[in-house]
């Protein structure tokens, strides 16, 4: 595909069809797209996404990390930016709708209040972010971390991918990377509002139209080492063994009941397991296993956190080795009470049904959450797939996301 | 080593240094044995040991498998062969005990008897059996099989090793393989003795200087499906999961405590374990394990069959799939009532202690046990290690091993 053949497409065309044309770069065998941060694929939907912007009327601007931006300028407030968008990178093998709905729907959004009701008062500025899943460096959110001023490029230099390329050279062969002179310092963003898929079973559950998130939580990652002793299967009576896996199912349990009884919206999951010696015959001498706890209350996870000790102590007695070591500790983040509010009135006001929502997941919402008044809304996602080929929202549920995005921009920038 | 070097062995010297003897015919790096059926170390074991035999004045003969065999016949009943030795191969870096020990223990005893009290009346056999461990090919107990009429050598053109040889050409590559008339058919073998290191905790933790083996463990292995749903670890609840893990985890926690519950000799193992995705951030949708569970009673393995199959059908009111394949299932042997009497009284008179045991490995003497009376008699283990380089047994204990070994051969063949 060429940016001559993209960039003509029908603007009136609905967000399904606009949400296929973008799976156009970086499409998989299996229908999924694979758009890592700064490939070639990730260049060719950033460029054609800033033809879009040009031909709709935006003023078009990169920034230095390959943040792309098309904006309307405000008439009374111009300085004030609200800001709607999402991440343009996918992960491996990933779906359709993954950052890219929220990239597109507040294209389209933007575009149709402008159309409607002419230039707002403060600028409405589309955002399509360059990068969030950390799927190709290790390091996510490095898009909306750069435009709040939490990294800079010399922190490129030191991420490299799985093929030894520092993110530096990656973002210099892609175009970017050169420190961009401010023109205006006085701008500030008012409010940022993105629109993403649920990627998870409650809307479709609870047979919801929209998510209006309060919360996004907090996530600790542990890796968990048990120690026991191999020996054999056969020969080795219960009573002096020193099974390390047995240990391990303990713990998997144990998180398991001690979450459900703590707090219902508290997760626990290990997901990840590798035992040693791994044979059928062998007792497991070794254990080790990942943990990923998540919740909207920090203190709620401090003391799950010292359950979870209790029973790391607890092994000990049972001359076992136990050792949990936490490599990943992100803060919960409260999002904007009035702007929270006001999507409730607005969801109410277009007729959508609607789920108060703690979103489980990471997002962009949580950087700009940290500096501005941030709104995140979700649509359904069929069967709560996401990252895969099979990730799918119908394009009616879509456009009932566009709407309520809509309501939000039009009350935060024209009234 | 050469055959010429290695033969010239002091006959007086103690078993252990037997043992690092034949430990060079296969030595690996960190001091670990491998001789797999067949191989280049194996076939010089067994050629070295014939020279052995030959210079102690036995009678010796290769199968047509290559179990090896040195005799000195009886002069009252020379067709009543009474049979003592164990396998010559092992797993891929085991340890210089396992096998090796009750053949050489074997050798050993059978020619000071020899020496002190001259020709006995019934023939005394050593035998070197070619295989046990089923570490090439996917069979076990080759040799005793072969002895026993358990196997043919059309068998062997069927199993291939992970090379893709199959064991009928290995055989015949080693100068094995081809039909050998039989000379005496009115030979049978009376009684079979096994020497051999527990390859468990139990002598060492009692501190007992042998076991005697009454029974050897039946035994079931099992690969277990688990089938649930993959989903985000951050935005599914746990309410509405289907985590294969944890029900595999639940399984592992059942079967531990079922089995000590229903009896304490009951073994049950879960030691290999996989996991799909098998990432920290994602729900587990499917785990494949194995189970081994062992007793010396066919029915109360019957009856914990029916305890698991229990938990399977529960794991269904959790709109969980699980599988339950058993592809292993060897009965229990009850070994030689009269004989086992006799090793009691036999250590009692040599001022050993000792353990009566059911072994919970499987043996040679499993196979022999079921055509003729048996013994299967054991010296400690050394932390219970075993198929690993770290597999010890003191010199001291092996000897007492060796002095209850004559005691029994004497008793069988000279009284």
């Amino acid at each position: 595909m060429t940016i001559a053949q993209q960039h003509t497409i029908d603007q009136q065309q609905p967000i399904g069809e606009w949400i296929e044309w973008l799976a156009g770069f970086g499409k998989t065998e299996d229908g999924g797209v694979t758009r890592l941060l700064y490939s070639e694929s990730w260049k060719q939907a950033q460029l054609n996404l800033q033809q879009v912007m040009i031909h709709k009327g935006y003023e078009v601007r990169f920034d230095e990390v390959g943040n792309l931006f098309g904006r309307y300028s405000g008439t009374v407030d111009p300085a004030s930016i609200i800001l709607t968008g999402s991440h343009i990178d996918t992960v491996q093998n990933g779906g359709k709708f993954d950052g890219a709905y929220g990239v597109l729907a507040s294209l389209i959004a933007v575009h149709q209040l402008y159309l409607q009701y002419g230039p707002p008062k403060k600028t409405m500025e589309v955002v399509s972010l360059a990068e969030e899943e950390g799927s190709r460096f290790p390091f996510t959110f490095w898009g909306s971390k750069w435009i709040n001023g939490q990294c800079s490029l010399s922190d490129a230099h030191e991420l490299v991918d799985s093929e030894g390329i520092s993110l530096q050279r990656a973002m210099v062969e892609a175009g970017f990377g050169e420190p961009i002179p401010q023109a205006k310092s006085d701008e500030l963003i008012d409010a940022f509002i993105e629109l993403h898929i649920e990627q998870g079973i409650i809307l479709e559950n609870k047979q919801k139209d929209v998510g209006i998130v309060s919360d996004i939580v907090g996530q600790r990652r542990y890796t968990v080492q048990f120690s026991g002793e191999s020996n054999h299967a056969g020969t080795t009576p219960m009573s002096m063994r020193k099974d390390a896996l047995r240990l391990a199912a303990e713990f998997i349990m144990f998180i398991s009941e001690q979450s459900e009884q703590l707090d219902s919206s508290l997760v626990a999951t290990v997901g990840r397991i590798s035992v040693s010696p791994n044979m059928p015959n062998v007792i497991a001498g070794g254990v080790e296993c990942s943990l990923d706890i998540r919740h909207s209350d920090d203190s709620l996870l401090d003391k799950f956190e010292s359950i979870i000790n209790q029973f790391v102590q607890a092994a000990k007695q049972k001359q076992m080795e136990m050792e949990l070591d936490c490599w990943l500790k992100i803060k919960p983040v409260h999002l904007s009470d009035t702007h929270v509010e006001l999507a409730y009135k607005q969801a109410e006001a277009l007729g959508l049904s609607y789920e108060k929502m703690v979103s489980g997941a990471g997002h962009d919402a949580q950087v700009f959450g940290a500096t501005c008044p941030t709104t995140l809304l979700f649509v359904p996602s069929k069967n709560g797939i996401s990252h895969s080929p099979e990730e799918w929202t119908d394009s009616k549920a879509l456009e009932k996301g566009v709407e309520l995005l809509k309501s939000q921009l039009y009350a935060l920038a024209y009234e």
